[in-house]
């Protein structure tokens, strides 16, 4: 079973970037951490980060084949890119939308997710672990959970 | 570590409401799906259902001793309630907003939740094994990973 | 055939409450009249009152066998109750939303029925006479009239 | 007592239009079967239908005096005529508005009626058989019930 | 100088028509009054009714040649035609919308009007007599005063 | 018949200010030919003008006795001024609310007046002449003419 | 002359309940407080605490002799409940709405209330001593003071 | 193959009116270049024009046989009229929306069609060669081509 | 003990403007029982009125030293004015809005206000003696209690 | 004459990518089909795709000489771009925004443009032969035909 | 050169008024240091203070000679004051709009200013600098820089 | 002192683009300039343009050491990129957003900055000037001055 990751705008500057909000994990430490947590439980995760929304359009239109779920935090392009929800609705692969910080509650703006409505599940809060209880829950949904 | 679980309107119907929608897994079922992962993770979890927006804010007002997270699914309250809202802010137990179904995905009505903003974390989608997501993440999260 | 009747909020005031709006018919005498006319048509009703929107939700929770339709006077919940709304649609029973006065000729708020979505039909004004409509209209409808 | 039905646009149309919306039932029959329970009912009712907004103004315009009442299925124009509102106002002749399907249950603009704000009531839903529920109704609230 | 004068939809009911809005005046009344003033101050006006948005738009139509100004009301279509907003901005004549009533103190949606803006002025208020101001002030604006 | 005319803010530049919109008539030659049609029609006028809102609610509160009309031109403070509305309210005096530009065709926020509600009637269009029609009709109003 | 007191939803928490926005006084010395002023003013008071909606409609409409005036603090129903509203209007009983906190400095949807247009009048700030604000107002209205 | 063209209201008059929005192509000669093309495609066309929304909607209504296709261009009644898209709906034609203007240049009022959602294609711009534009596509469309 | 009481535009106009809304109190005699009152209390107030926005706003910035609290009556610029609003949360006074009527039961308009957010409290209704119930309250909270 | 084709996000994809709206036509053979076309009308095109809006914006910023027109498909950025706005309106080339499906009949957000309105036109729906139709009706304009 | 400065309401408070906001620097050390950059840069200015929105209307509309430029504060009349933007429109003079803190960070109603449409530049943070940014961009604007 | 300066989409084609607002200036005169005014302040700038949201979100996270200052203007993606703030929150140096044209006085979607609210200070208008404007501003206010 096969994961991939993606994490998407300004999650490169994790650590030093607003730790009273995001926490001091960095984004290396994250990727280690599902890595080990993907171990446990007996799949592969494979994670890269941009701030190009074309390119993250780009790598999950590449996921038709080989590729059993996807982990997507679209950061800010949550609440502007069609082009993502698009992609993601394309290759019709499960995916987990999550955020590290609670967006409901922050900023108006945070809380409408454009793909959200084309995902399979969206987790928001638990700080850098949201991306290990994404991992977890994703696994034992492919694995036939409901 | 104790965790309370609350179940709000309609929920009691699982299993035979709209199984398109909620799937065929009855809140009985779920509840010892729980109790088993709560076996396996060391803590205990105790569960009851309302239907009744007041008996809800009344035993969250109950949570104020011995008692170390919540996972809550407000169902049709989540839209609506804002005792339920003031209630979780009140008591400030750290709480998991839960719903089976991915409310993103539905009616513009039920893509605003009044208790997120005071929740920990909200997790919408994966069926009936949301709340098991919920449980591993709410104790990772309260035995210190962020 | 057997018909269930669900009076909600402050209707136990009736006769009493605003005549002026909603005329001075108490609502034991609007079973009264139910049942006549239920006896004419050859079918039953059993009607209720609740102030408790839990309650109600309980009440149509329990229409799962050896009910027919429901003619369902949501008060002051048919604007706010999501909960209400998600049982009629969990038990998928045949329901006549009423209403005694013309909701569209009132306030603003009172425009807007959460219910009406997943019910049958809708009737509002003609007093408290609209029960009988609704009961007329429903039995000819379950008998196959389109 | 002599009633006046009044179908608006499109209605010509009904039996062959979208039978999954508006049944099989052709605009003849509806007009016999409301002629049917007219006689059962000892009342007369003239029905005619146009798809010109203008013309209908015109014959609600002309039910001064000699009529009792009016059923008015206004379609389409139930959501953008004030001239036919205007018409029932200016008339002042106790008038229901139908509606064959649940109007709250399509696109969100055929919620709001211009029109039921200034009738005595109105009925949306039932099908084909919308026309003589109301018949009914108007018949008995005509009569003295309320 | 010729002025044409087009009364919309429901106009011809005026005096019958809820006199405690609009007031006793019939439509003949008003049309003579103008004769009288249209007299006095050396010009000719020529008024016809409609409840026709059609008519109103193939009248304004013919306004082509011949005809110095126009006094409209355009009554219910005020605030829904677009058709007839496009018919005086196309034939470009002089026009004052005129309204018996204060628009502005009645409902929210009868104080927006799709044709003023292109109209060269709006009177609303004065009762029956609007049409005498209308026409006293489009007179003197033709032959000058600004 | 003593009618009371107010001006509103920045109206004494008129004539130089965006000639475009507004004309190149001064305030004083307004006044003036205001004062000539008053002759005319038998009345007197009084004219001030004032960029103080509260110098114009000061004003309209003085008419209590012995004023039998009032025009009124409260320019910028038409879609500001709760304070100036609550005054003509108040005294009750009979209002036509006046503007030179037709305020239908400008910036959207020029469309709503919060005087216009509890005025007699409002004319807006016509250019420097809008007080000269102004006046007419509110004399003929106020003689009887409906 | 006797005096209803009603306390909404989490109101039996005051005192443990965030502290910084609504004191440390518990509901008890409040409702100690309230009998010490009412002794004083020579007049009775009865106050109970409910988190049920329904409850809360039940006991307003057993209001309807015996008792000369009721102070309301609907906490979260302020916002929500239809229901509520309908009970007060019913009942006729002259009604202060109040709220410890003022609540057009917090949240936006905490400023619209549903329950206060159909009171006597609302008072909101003043902390815990805000019952004997409305206790000393509405008793002096009763007398006759306006 | 047979194709049905409607012109809306006012379009009798292009050539005259606004010829800086419309061009000074008449009706006529669109009809005329139609035929043309039609000829050159091997197809009949068959064009009318009204200022009646009813009797577009009849036109329309008539289209259930003999027909392959229908090219709309409803002028005004494309943002207002919810009958003429119930008639696109009911007879089911494949139907082009044209615009001789960009109408999403345009007043924002004029950016929402009603009846766009219900057609195969909806074409704005190009002046009087939308029509022409049309026929190619909706023939070559009628032929296979996707 | 300091109080200063500003009233606001029109208030100049009490006990002849509207007294079916406002009553027959004249603000003289509001002054007086203020007096009244303060010398009950130990303490002593000053009022003044004006209709002049930014006569208010320099009051407001005068209360720097040697005043206690400020209750305001802001009238028609309740809804207006964020000149008050910034000059109320400038000078940091102990501020009571109060209303004469219930602002909540008017036009919408009226329910908005720009100066509660920054003030101790806001009361509105209890007619002229709302005045008296501010200074008790405003007292006992300057004393202490809370 | 030459035209440039621009093709926006995820239209790589195209003919895998939910073939019930977007038909299995793939990119290669729409760009096959438009070379056909343009060679039949004697005039050159250039199609390249992009997931980058910078991409696209730097695109068609450069089309400043030797280029007649452009076809531009922006997809996802339709709603979201106004860099790709601004993009057209600076180099003025004559463009027609098009789209394979029926955008008015989707959700909601992609009935807006933002790049229409600095479009010569818009087209939607035909399915894969849209960009045929864009490409012949573009021809003709731009060889006189309006 | 002569450059007019105008300083809105409140801002005779400087350095009292919330200085976590507005800092502690005076309107007159603001006047000195101003003054000290227009000897630097050979100009003069002229700066006075109002909390009237009529006296900054006259002070505006006496703009029309001798004067160069206008720097305006317009503090709270920024969101409410139609009467500034017409005055500033009227004279037509340069004008700078400045605001001491970032208006864009602060409530939402502060981020809307009437008068920014008619201004040539607005300018918003610095703190009290924001000044002497704008006098040093007007003069080299003034000057024939773009 | 460094000051960085980036320039968003399109602005490569300063210039060309739309000169009736954007001016004749190229973005290599601009840069020209600024450089000549850095140098006469004392301080450096370093100047780049990018049309990729991507990639003006990384070159704004590489300023986390040795950079003073950011002159940030970011075109089209003003309105849409919260990408962009984010990396502005998330790097926290003192920026400047600037606009060459007044945006105020635009089409509406251009009076809203997403970027705004996290920047020191905003500047819009002075055409090409701005820069140097900012650039002035930006370096006083980091020498100290407020």
């Amino acid at each position: 079973m096969r994961i991939r990751v993606i994490h998407g705008p300004n999650l490169h500057l994790l650590g030093r970037r607003e730790p009273e909000v995001y926490g001091t994990t960095t984004l290396a430490e994250i990727n280690r951490r599902l890595e080990g947590l993907a171990a446990e439980l007996g799949v592969s995760v494979y994670a890269t980060q941009s701030n190009h929304e074309g390119e993250i359009v780009t790598w999950i239109g590449e996921l038709v084949e080989g590729w059993d779920g996807l982990i997507l935090n679209p950061a800010a392009y949550t609440h502007t890119s069609v082009a993502i929800r698009d992609a993601v609705k394309a290759v019709g692969i499960p995916t987990v939308e999550v955020h590290l910080s609670n967006v409901h509650a922050r900023e108006p703006f945070r809380r409408k997710s454009l793909i959200a409505p084309v995902a399979l599940a969206q987790i928001s809060g638990f700080g850098a672990s949201v991306y290990e209880v994404a991992l977890w829950g994703l696994v034992r949904y492919l694995r036939g959970a409901r």
